[in-house]
């Protein structure tokens, strides 16, 4: 057995959720699972850690965050990174299934600098809802841009908006602009950093650190600055030298559908389409997109050129990668893409690919700015509907534990929530204060004369109560109680009032 | 980017969970959950890695199954073996926190010889329901033997028994009989596989293996041969000898309290009380107990020593512990017991104790044993309760696809669970044919003439199906489908008919 000196805390990065924020966060998955039942989906539920090849190629430079299982003999693996190369790589060992709406909810690992205050962990949760299947243009997209909407909507989340982008229009953007097809994605990551630095910045990265002429990197900016709804399309549309390339001109044929589609979902106020939106992923093939709030906007200091350099230097020699993390903007709570060459990636012919289209919510971010906006006092930690009591005195006053015992028996197979103190020698007042500080709303007392001859007290607590109580028969008791109960908040109270928030 | 040769597989004992068996073992986890709640459980969660020395010294022989993170810089981190020691872990962190009714799901790793037909993974589920705090005897032990047969009992297992023992008593019976101080664990741990191996073998690992004195040894066959309910208490009562030992006193003494709460929970007809049971953690220190069902007994093959002869000598150098594990017995589907020790290992002082006692069930037994029990055809992937379609033809037909998705999201908004085509022209048939393969109750049609005058059609499906539908208007057509899901199953029906299984 071990002794004395260790450190008592979990690792760094990482965190125990309980109580309240437990509860809270219950009712954000609730909330999100429900939504993304309605739009047919089902779950699915992949190890935690893949084999090192499956990950291998997969996340450019952010592959040195992976996290690797140590070799103790046999294969080596590594934590999964997200949930969409494991969701890609069941596609792909089962070739059967050709297309499925698949939901995510589970934890990620990424061996990164942990900043707590900005939301940033090693282990965190992703919710994932992605469409996979070979479908008409733009209709799996325009739903997933539905479910981002109404997900938010239904969190209480107000001030959002979809940046959205196409990889083909930027990429056409790129080639008629006049950069060479290698430096496509450093050039695409550089623009990507437009939401946190100045142009002036990102230009500068572009040609002294990434050696691309003046001139492109001006051009470059003049279509990068763009930002708006449809009425952008029509402009580029009216572009004739970006027109005249074959990938400018499919990204903005896929965006006028697409904005067809939001109309008919009553979502198009919610996207900005924005050119210098360009995520970090290497595996997106189509259309991006990042749902952002105005109101988390990044502290001043976020990013700062300090910060990074403290990073770089500290000890342990883990990596920040603010710059190069998918998950760019400060404000941003949920994103994806279309990737429609990742699944084929793990299948040796072309008849392997499989296209798909998925958003990911990061649940930390949007569990941050719920809690700030709900009043904590009405969470309970637990949902015990009632508490079972004694009340008697004098000589040969047992307390009655079994009972409590007996009776509590009763209601948890009626399906009633019920606690009783755990105790033989109870005092009344001592379990009336247990209860209201654990917020039970009701108590159930099997008096020292009245449960004797059949008869129990039925008293409300807490904002609840109302007068003394009403008797009522032991075999009338489950029924009155299920009318009580039906009168108090429960979980689901707490997940509408979220949604009204 | 990755290409070409590598293995597409998910790591060794590990899967993925798809499909039907993910709904059926949700429904699982939503039957367990409501027994937790029932019983006033919150639910904790803690990281899947811990500091590698958190873990250290807890399982005996068995810490050689841990997995390790491998050393990237930093900290030395390991996954989580149990649920147990991180609920310790966190107890010690948080000295607030004195009691605590925790329930826990989640994922736990050993790197095991894996036997999937034996159910044995590498990355499996836990589900445990713990009780810490200072209270009286055996009041929590006999709720938490409760929640183990009102769990059983609500996920339609039969036939199943608590084995129950003390340590207390072994430690008494093993004082008793002359087995050395420093040899009990040993011992202890040679007793426990009385459920797998016949006297005679266990004999001999006691005498020749690990040195016992043949007397001692058949003193202690003596005991352990013993099983029985209440009435092997009074038994040991008048057995002079062990009674004056303190420890196997003591043990008598709780039992025979435990036995009068089961009574008040009319569950005592479900204990063995099983004198060879002794459960292999270090960690256990009162009540131990395993629940197991007849009708998982073990194949013949189970445990041969020529299977572990096959597991010693297998090319990557896993550990088949089937001798050391904990979960012994291979009929068991669920077990914990008392430990009063483990908090207090985390913390310096003595004030740190916390007694505690738990149940872990095994979801991938209970999953086995609820599959085969059950009509799969009954189960279906996903939950949509209606499904959008366009019904008409001739030129200048649409496909009304912008109409099925206006008005999947009136569904949507409504709380309804929808689907349509990702299609622009539709055949009818074809949609239908989609809708009844996946047991999609309720069809919308919106019909080419009728739709545009403000009706649409609602039909039901698959067994559901009755005559041709009925015309609504639009209007309508959100109330009407309440009515109908009402009326068809749900996954909360489900959980309902394995109950009754």
């Amino acid at each position: 057995m071990s002794s004395g000196k260790f450190q008592l805390k979990v690792p760094k990065g990482t965190k125990d959720w309980a109580d309240k924020d437990m509860v809270l966060r219950t009712a954000i998955f609730d909330t999100i699972v429900s939504v993304f039942k309605r739009h047919g989906g089902v779950t699915l539920d992949t190890p935690v850690f893949e084999l090192k090849e499956i990950l291998a190629g997969k996340y450019g430079e952010d592959s040195k965050l992976i996290y690797d299982l140590k070799d103790q003999g046999g294969e080596l693996c590594s934590l999964r990174y997200d949930l969409t190369v494991p969701f890609a790589r069941y596609l792909a060992m089962n070739p059967t299934v050709q297309s499925m709406k698949r939901f995510h909810i589970a934890k990620v690992y990424r061996r990164d600098q942990p900043a707590m205050t900005k939301g940033r962990m090693r282990e965190f949760y992703q919710c994932d809802f992605d469409i996979a299947g070979t479908f008409e243009s733009m209709i799996p997209d325009a739903e997933i841009l539905a479910i981002g909407v109404e997900t938010l909507s239904d969190l209480g989340i107000k001030d959002f908006k979809a940046k959205l982008n196409h990889r083909g229009i930027l990429d056409g953007i790129f080639q008629t602009c006049g950069v060479p097809e290698a430096d496509v994605r450093k050039i695409s990551s550089a623009v990507d950093k437009l939401d946190k630095l100045p142009w002036a910045d990102v230009k500068k990265e572009m040609t002294i650190e990434k050696g691309l002429p003046e001139e492109v990197a001006d051009k470059i900016g003049e279509y990068v600055k763009l930002k708006g709804g449809p009425e952008l399309l029509e402009q580029l549309k009216a572009d004739q030298s970006l027109m005249s390339n074959t990938s400018a001109k499919a990204g903005v044929d896929d965006l006028t559908r697409l904005f067809e589609y939001t109309d008919a979902y009553q979502i198009t106020s919610y996207i900005s389409f924005d050119l210098s939106l360009a995520r970090g992923l290497d595996y997106y093939t189509g259309l991006i997109y990042e749902f952002v709030v105005a109101s988390s906007a990044p502290p001043p200091s976020a990013g700062s050129a300090a910060e990074k350099k403290h990073a770089k230097k500290s000890k342990d020699k883990y990596i920040d990668d603010d710059d190069n993390s998918e998950n760019v903007g400060v404000g941003s709570i949920a994103a994806g893409g279309r990737y429609d060459k990742l699944v084929g990636m793990f299948s040796n012919s072309k008849k392997g690919d499989i296209p798909c289209v998925g958003v990911s919510f990061g649940v930390e971010r949007l569990f941050s700015l719920i809690k700030a906006s709900i009043n904590e006092d009405q969470l309970r930690a637990n949902d015990t509907e009632v508490f079972v009591m004694a009340m008697g005195g004098g000589e040969g006053w047992t307390g009655f534990l079994k009972e409590r015992m007996a009776v509590s028996k009763m209601l948890w197979e009626a399906g009633i929530k019920a606690e009783f103190q755990y105790k033989t020698k109870v005092k009344f007042r001592q379990q009336f204060e247990a209860a209201e500080k654990a917020g039970i709303p009701i108590a159930l007392i099997l008096g020292q004369e009245e449960y004797p001859n059949g008869y129990v007290k039925i008293k409300m607590l807490g904002t609840h109560a109302a007068g003394d109580g009403e008797t009522v028969k032991v075999e009338d008791m489950i029924p009155t109680l299920k009318e009580k109960i039906a009168t108090v908040n429960s979980t689901s109270a707490l997940i509408e009032s979220i949604r009204q928030l």
